[in-house]
């Protein structure tokens, strides 16, 4: 199975990657490694899940709201390189919780996306990562993560 | 117009870039892969700009931070190039604002930064980012940012 | 001497390197760069140091930790590598401290994790990197740090 097919197997739709209106772009390439910027829990509707773990959000939330964003980042890895099967690793993860000082339970949260990452693309999707918190986060969403991923030549 | 020329037609001067007195370094060299160490608002008389968003700095001010911060970007690689007609792209810029808990404007600020390298790289200076909230940052300055730079051969 | 032999005559013993139980690695290659994942100060009964600097940690005991982390990320080197002998540069740390809003001394935490890198490999050691306050870390504890290291062929 391909990626896509792998995706499609369970029943997930790779949400519209539109561009940020302003001078840095979605991705970047340096040799073959693709940059990706940091991505949100953005909803079909085009706004971001809000909220804060430890405050008004449980872990089971973030852990989708990590999923839902993973989803975003092979949006637009998907449109950086047309074919998902291109992905030779995910190199890194950089997630980010934003939380109240005493959450600790970051890495339960961003195993969401993790999780999805290697449900999609298998050993390829496993990476080294670290998941921290954040004093804030762009739209009071919950988590925001960027990564890095190596392309096959 | 070089990068150099494009500084001077907006009456931009690159600071003094002093080296750390510690164990790291401003930059460091991985292939044609330049990482800047992360740099703040520093100011012609050595001190940085303190300040947090959402409580006593504006949007405006942080962009402002933002912007000397891209500066001092640009200086370190200045310092580590020659020409920064060298730069071939940016790749990634990790813009971490101070700031409050309900504070939502960081890609706003983080524009300083981004909006400068352009101005002064034009295209290559599109990169990747991510723009969050951080707890607290050295000096109690507005903004830290770190950057990857590619670089022709 | 090697850097095995340094770690040796500084009476240091590099820890057990558990994986985590999980779909993220302790590391990644991507060519002949060796991205580590966010590591603590992690006690050899496998607990982490908790604390927040500004509240109930000083300065000293957020260096040590850093040391500490230090240690374990050239632990995940060494499974990784064989010998240490074969790092040619550590390129890059995000060295992240869990500090109250006000803290601002966060260069002299990170310190105690790139004074121990300059201690054991030389030269190679020095690395560009940020240090910056985080809202929260998981378990609780000082501080965390992720690492880039660029390996010789
Ligand atoms: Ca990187």
């Amino acid at each position: 199975m391909t990626p896509e097919e792998k995706l499609a197997s369970l029943g997930l739709v790779l949400p519209d990657t539109a561009a940020p209106v302003a001078n840095y772009v979605p991705y970047r390439w340096a040799g073959n490694l693709l940059y990706l910027s940091g991505m949100g829990p953005k909803r079909a509707d085009g706004t971001y899940r809000p909220g804060r773990l430890g405050r008004d959000t449980t872990v089971q939330e973030g852990y989708a709201d990590a999923r839902l964003t993973g989803l975003n980042l092979l949006a637009v890895a998907k449109a950086a390189l047309g074919e998902l099967s291109r992905i030779e690793a995910v190199v890194k993860l950089l997630g980010m919780v934003n939380a109240e000082p005493d959450f600790s339970d970051h890495p339960k949260v961003i195993n969401g996306c993790s999780d999805l990452l290697v449900e999609i693309l298998g050993e390829a999707g496993r990476h080294a990562r670290s998941a921290v918190g954040m004093g804030s986060l762009p739209n009071r969403m919950t988590v925001e993560i960027e990564a890095i991923f190596l392309i096959r030549n």
